[in-house]
């Protein structure tokens, strides 16, 4: 290495190769894994010797809004020294990363209000409600200090709920009809030689092994018939003495498995972004911003400041915006980064020219809503053996989730519609007490009455109609032309936000995007004249 | 109900047809959740009221071993008022559910011993380690406020790795690929009317519809090629801007996912008794054992007492057992409750004839063994991105456990090896040190050099060289004869545990045995003449 510290040779390498060649060469170091080379985009905060070395020093820096992708360019860029200011509109940090406890205020753009009447201890994520484990928030928790615990994305115990349907099934019975089926179907064409053109005498014998254990079918000899199983589940449970159990029947027929359509539902949980394990921070998904504002100093953020106007000048950039009380102030800065939504910053004032406005106006907004139901008694674990985990339906609620906390507490929340599109258009134009009475009753063709008669309180949130967000996430018609446009600085103003990665909607894509930025930023500061 | 109490109604249904009659009846009431009647055996644990109303008296029972069975059957009478007296040869109660942690002294049969040298916070479930929903451990924890959290044992971030494999792959790209093929060969069949005896057309449809989904695979012009896809994991994540990320390649040929014998891995979490989401008490599974211990009330607990010798008389029941000086005690009682694994007490002195002796040496013994792996260092999270779960090989180790506790904190405990029969037996013979050798050189096949350089200590089990314990669970040739012969008193002497139910091995398997014990047990005293 020759004088290089380790830090700065791996750092050479990632300038001139990449992140691929940062890690292949880390690899061969040895300080990546042995099993895999690491896929993280490789990261270097701005530190405070980036200056001391160059010579230069920090800037001021306004960042628009208090989302995760501009509280993490400001706890960034504050590593180095950036004198940083964060404008938000709301009265509180996190944007879509919202938890909503008792005592919270939902006010809609109509003018509608809740007031959440939780009890201690039970909340609503609001927003982003699960981490994957490959995501960068992982690292910001672990950096953080933010405790980590499983969100149950997944759960054997939870439903498939049809309306074609006669009753709803748990997951693990829908796994075992299916996969029995398919492995009794698969065996028989493979034995058969149907298949012979693809496969040799050896793999034909793997498979069927493969197949066997698979969906638990029968032998050659039965046909490879698929007859159901414990996995199936129990309608009496193996007990002790003489109780061996008395295994779920009737298995259903090929063709009424088929036709219910319920393994359309199982490649969910292969999605690299949606597969178990996933992680949800203790106490609420907020503790991410909370923890980022800590480090960042409340002085730095000011809520309830709207930003009304943008102007980029030779020297600087001047932001205008708007306090609690309608006063209008000033702020200027060195640089600035807009964190806000793209249809937002396309209704505010700027000198940033008609291309930006244009590509501003590019991406569709789309909406989503939840229902936060809150129960006196948590039946679903005493009742239904459900702790945790999501019931997927085509009902227009879309997903029942079961609560990643609290197991064995005296109440508990469940999210009572998920949804998205037009589904979530269908509640956000009801008042609130018209989406709680239509979830409810939807909730109870798989759960009945008790999803009506214990319930205690509820929230629900209409993604599109909250105040100075106005969206759950966009979608751009391409990759090209506008987003590669906003993702280049408009003078002295860089845009960053989950909209400007390809995890739209996941708060890794936001805290991505400000470390892309942040970078960036940086080298023009260092680099500069 | 014409004068009959709910519960009077009930329990006269449950006597007279059975559990199943029971939530049928319960179900009709609409008692029992909608979607599915409960599963649950009934239990009416024995009150006070039970004598107030038949002028008959609580006993004095003499229970022994501070097991899960032993402690579940002094804690359930103990709710009526049962004089109870727990011998445990031990020095702690829960038998195999058994928490080490730092400081904590292990002693074999041989006298060899290890002083475990975790940090605090830093603990291995020796014995049991994860509960089902179903099962009726979640029900205990919720009466006994045993807070709980997810025991995570899958993970598609873990690996699966057998030493035909070129290198470990995670389960998420095992899927992919086993999922993708089986797609791709069962539309072709289906497609090419191999399977038209078996399938009608709507049938057919409906099943290449699903393949589609489920393996991810191209169209019918394609061939409904299986080409890989992003549910195999990316080498370079997505990311930021133009990071579209890089999907993970190369994709291996079918017969080669074949000969891997990956898929063959799959079925275990199908199992009821496997399937996430599984759960673990927080802070140590021994939270179980001590909870019931302390509504037991401890001084009614006599620890390192091995019992010595166990006479039924007409009158009642003798137990002669030593305590921790070698003194030998006597103690009596009405009734006695023998908790204890049957190969112990096959080799205890007693009257209860040869019959009876016979069935107790009757089930084979099986070995199993477990190494904690604590490690200054969780690169587990920190270098490949796995937050939990399991990774299996066809190596002697069998599986490697990451912990499901304690995320991001700075040291981790990994499982080294879980393993039974021959593998087990294998380590048993070896001294720690050599355990630990072989332990880390195979987990280094998968983990490279740091699973050897970062480790900071650890604790090797095994369970046939436990003392008062010997063995990790037994098995029975038939549940004819000896095991049905046992699940009866023999006098005045009831026998319990997991080996007298259809869950051995399970901590639900010792609780519903003792309850089932105590019902009995109950039963008889309020029939007494």
């Amino acid at each position: 290495m020759l004088g290089y510290s380790r830090r700065d040779f791996l750092s050479a390498v990632g300038v001139s190769g990449g992140a691929g060649a940062l890690f292949a060469t880390m690899g061969a170091l040895g300080l990546a894994p042995s099993a895999e080379a690491s896929v993280k985009t490789a990261f270097d905060p701005p530190q405070p010797s980036d200056f001391s070395l160059t010579g230069r020093s920090a800037k001021k820096v306004v960042i628009l809004g208090a989302g995760m992708a501009g509280l993490a360019t400001a706890y960034e860029l504050g590593k180095a020294g950036y004198d940083c200011t964060i404008l938000e509109a709301l009265d509180r940090v996190g944007g879509r990363n919202w938890t909503i406890r008792g005592g919270d205020r939902l006010t809609e753009l109509n003018g509608s209000t809740q007031v959440a009447q939780f009890r201690d201890g039970v909340y609503l994520n609001a927003g982003p409600a699960r981490l994957a484990q490959w995501m960068v928030t992982m690292d910001y928790c672990r950096e953080l200090g933010v405790d980590l615990e499983v969100f149950t994305n997944s759960n054997a115990q939870a439903y498939i709920y049809h309306q074609n349907m006669p009753a709803p099934v748990r997951w693990r019975t829908a796994k075992a009809d299916v996969y029995g089926y398919v492995s009794e179907l698969l065996s028989r064409a493979t034995d058969a030689g149907a298949l012979d053109a693809e496969l040799t005498t050896q793999d034909k014998e793997r498979l069927i092994t493969f197949l066997s254990g698979f969906g638990a079918v029968g032998n050659k000899a039965s046909g490879f018939k698929y007859t159901g199983g414990s996995r199936r589940g129990y309608s009496v449970n193996p007990g002790a003495g003489e109780q061996a159990g008395t295994v779920l029947g009737p298995v259903p027929s090929l063709s009424e498995v088929l036709a219910s359509g319920i393994g359309q539902r199982f490649s969910f949980e292969f999605g690299y972004d949606q597969a178990m394990l996933m992680f949800q921070p203790v106490g609420g998904m907020d503790a991410i911003p909370r923890a980022l504002a800590g480090k960042i100093g409340r002085q730095r953020i000011r809520l309830r400041s709207t930003v009304t106007k943008i102007t980029d000048l030779p020297d600087g950039v001047e932001v205008e915006y708007q306090d609690r009380h309608g006063r209008t102030h000033m702020i200027k800065a060195d640089l600035c980064v807009a964190a806000m939504p793209p249809h937002l910053l396309a209704k505010t004032q700027h000198n940033l020219g008609t291309e930006i406005q244009a590509a501003l106006s590019t991406p569709t907004v789309a909406n989503a809503g939840k229902i936060g139901l809150e129960y006196r008694r948590r039946w679903w674990e005493i009742d239904e053996d459900i702790y945790g985990g999501i019931t997927s339906t085509d009902l227009d609620l879309a997903t029942i989730w079961y609560p990643s906390y609290g197991y064995g507490a005296a109440r508990g929340l469940v999210v009572g519609y998920y949804n998205f599109g037009a589904q979530a258009d269908a509640y956000a134009v009801l008042k609130h007490a018209d989406r709680e009475r239509r979830a409810v009753e939807q909730g109870m063709r798989i759960h009945g009455a008790k999803y009506r008669d214990e319930l205690a309180s509820s929230v629900s949130v209409a993604w599109n109609l909250q105040p100075h967000i106005e969206g759950a996430w966009v979608s751009w018609p391409s990759r090209q032309g506008a987003y590669q446009l906003l993702n280049k600085p408009a003078g002295r103003v860089y845009f960053a936000g989950d909209w400007l990665s390809h995890m739209i909607a996941w708060q890794a894509g936001a805290l991505e995007s400000a470390r892309k930025v942040v970078t960036e930023l940086h080298q023009r500061v260092l680099s500069a004249a």
